[in-house]
């Protein structure tokens, strides 16, 4: 790999940007770089939780075709730590195990989808215009490794459905605070927390690193074949819930540290 | 509007946050907001093709369920501009138009999706962690006002694709600089432009402000209901189109910049 | 004033930079343009009071050759705000009041110190490398028009003494908190706080619109002479005032905002 | 030292702010630090080079009581380098030698100014609200450790001269741009540079860590002294040049490369 470009993965723009790149693995595009978001995003969590008894729960919810159909109201870290995929449906789960091996015994790779939920974050969270909590959480979501799209609460499937049947209806809460009757918003309203959980899901391509044999360039330009060899994973799904969770709470522990002043201060009236 | 809440409007999460709130249309979670990044943009697009005859490019790709297929690869703005839709495939625009009419009449509103493209970036823009070119897109995009998804290449629809399938095969290309036989990459390999055309998608909700009756809560926190009126929009589409290409021109201007850096010195090699 | 460059003023930098200038007094190179930063650092300042009972008070402690000596720690708004020069020494502000008058008469401008402290900062305010404290507060008083200089603590003169004479020995506090005998460190030591008062002073030069006339070119380059016409302050002491406390109190408040992760979270001990 | 706190040092600060520290002399409020710095500088100093041939030179101008009267328009790197203090003034630099091995014989230390010159920076570099040139350097400096203070041009002096004194006037200029007769501004007007060399002075406290015993309190607030063991420069004058240039070389880096955007559009005229 010290003469060829991976296809699809980061050795040509690395090289291209730089002059300069690490193919031995440990280079920054490699999802080992993501270890010091995770240790960071440790201690967000606990600043969250401390300060709001907030809850950050990530899981795998599709690999390839396969989709678990997860209740984001009831799923627990248990259910999510219970496999070994990090998908909270057992039979998922194993269907899931199944399609992994058969992709590695192929020289083949899987991509799928990583679900976050995120509990008991209070309204008011996020900044009204640049610096939206959903276009943070997009921002900290795409710098991952093989991400290739974000959405929140409906996300994409909002452009099927009309705003009647959309949009989420207001209803008294018991705190007083309004609750909503439904959360196709995923908790984002105007780029600022509304009190509900907080939903989105990230899309994770299949690892571009595969060992069966594929056209590509070689560093000078010349046609040739790679066949990776070494210990590439076919499926970075289990290992990405814990990449996303981290720069989620990252994501949030700043927005928060930002809404101080606001709380401090009281609102306006 | 005063004392009652739109329902997933930011009316709420204004009033949670500041205790304060524009309930006449002019407020930060109005779309208008977004007349300086548009004034902005123009200034960043004239710099984008002054360097390196960038070129941005967006237009409608769908309204509700009507999807209109672009080939991505033609598309010029004299097709954009063609319609008031913004949606380059006349038959498309025809049907588009129809729908929103119909949900104007019927008190209801539509989503859609805008495309962009930007041709002609070099290899090399985007940095390889934190701000990589899709995350700093995403986060540009989720900014807009009512994006609900962002997806760049081949985005969610990669999930069911395998890596023989997804990976785009290098071939030399015609000027010494590797081509991709496909693009499903969109142009951003490990956060980095790698000369190929960047495309990517954003999903925008229908509209939150509709004439039909709602429930809804007032100010006080009592259940109500809300039939708005004025002059609201029933699908932000065909405007939300200048609104992604001066995103899009803002976020490859400012990583542009930090490129030079890079260029003034040449690659390590 | 529309052909002609001031001596000293940012008319030809603000020209060489954009091709465009306000000649006519409101440009930003104007000092009206720190009202935005005096209204921003009113909240910034409720804030502070809020959260700590932190005071941020300045004053003018020299004008061209006349130095008052105020005692920081008993000065009191109410000294700063007995007379127009915001000067808390009667007799120096008679002083400079003359000073500032013959300058008028005479076509020529002064310039001054204006000192400021901050006084019930907590320990632990400011980052240990890159946003020390001082480096921040550094930055915001050299942002204001006309400074030349900052400095914190013994400042300057801290290059004449030894280590012997400057270190402020610890001494047991009556909180258990160990407070300093002198404060040459000027309430900082590695950036952060260290729970003396914040005290730093804040050079300005004399102001460069005067109504002697002076050689000068125009915007074609050629030689000529200017006697500025108009209402143009001799001196911008009394006025940097307000100035340098807005800034005070929004640099503070930035970093008291990032401290509260490492507050709530507790020290790791 | 791991129970102690040394006077004036941060080790009561950092300890404040998170509960643990590296008392054996690795801390991040060790001069140590800025090794990262310096490597950084000498890339930002190679494109500045490139782009614009800028030199960015400073020199040890004094140590304690012993000024050296250095030409700013002459001086040469070579003049720097020939001594170990790096002061490029003979006699200056034996009368600091020897004020030096003093100090250290006598358990004390010493401080003094470094001054740095900018030459053949371009007009327009600086932006000019927040991020002024002179204010960007300000924050540079301030965040070396020992440092105490930042004067640009005539610095504090400018506040006992008067405006017609201070004024730099504007004369024809060979190449069309107009220069200035003197350059009391240090080259920056209204935070942009004005074409002239830029002149800054930046203040080092005598080093915190001396062997003489001084009153001090230890971890748990009791009174105790202190005289330092190990290996610790009694002035950090000669070492501190290359950090105040690599601080100089990047401040001036990146305000040259938000300069890009202006340079390529062209002024607006």
């Amino acid at each position: 790999m010290k003469d060829v470009y991976r296809p699809s993965h980061a050795d040509y723009t690395i090289d291209a940007k730089y002059g300069i790149r690490n193919w031995q693995g440990g280079g920054r595009a490699s999802a080992r770089e993501t270890i010091g978001r995770v240790a960071a995003g440790a201690i967000a969590r606990k600043l969250l939780r401390e300060v709001a008894g907030v809850e950050v729960l990530a899981w795998v919810s599709s690999v390839h075709k396969i989709d678990a159909h997860v209740d984001v109201d009831s799923v627990t870290l248990a259910d999510v730590e219970a496999d070994p995929t990090r998908c909270p449906v057992p039979e998922s789960a194993r269907a899931m195990t199944g399609a992994i091996e058969d992709a590695r015994r192929d020289g083949d790779s899987l991509g799928g989808i990583v679900e976050c939920v995120v509990r008991n974050l209070p309204a008011g969270v996020g900044e009204p215009v640049f610096d939206k909590l959903d276009a943070e959480l997009a921002k900290g979501m795409l710098s991952l490794p093989a991400a290739k799209g974000f959405e929140i609460g409906s996300g994409f499937a909002a452009t099927t459905m009309t705003g009647r049947e959309h949009n989420d209806a207001f209803v008294p809460g018991d705190d007083g605070r309004p609750r909503t009757r439904t959360n196709y918003s995923g908790g984002v309203q105007g780029g600022i927390s509304n009190g509900e959980d907080i939903v989105f899901r990230t899309a994770f391509k299949p690892t571009a690193t595969i060992s069966s044999e594929q056209d590509t360039v070689d560093t000078q330009g010349n046609a040739t074949t790679l066949a990776a060899r070494g210990r590439h994973d076919p499926c970075v799904l289990p290992r990405a819930v814990p990449m996303v969770e981290a720069m989620a709470c990252l994501t949030l522990a700043d927005l928060w540290l930002r809404q101080q002043m606001v709380d401090v201060l009281g609102p306006a009236r």
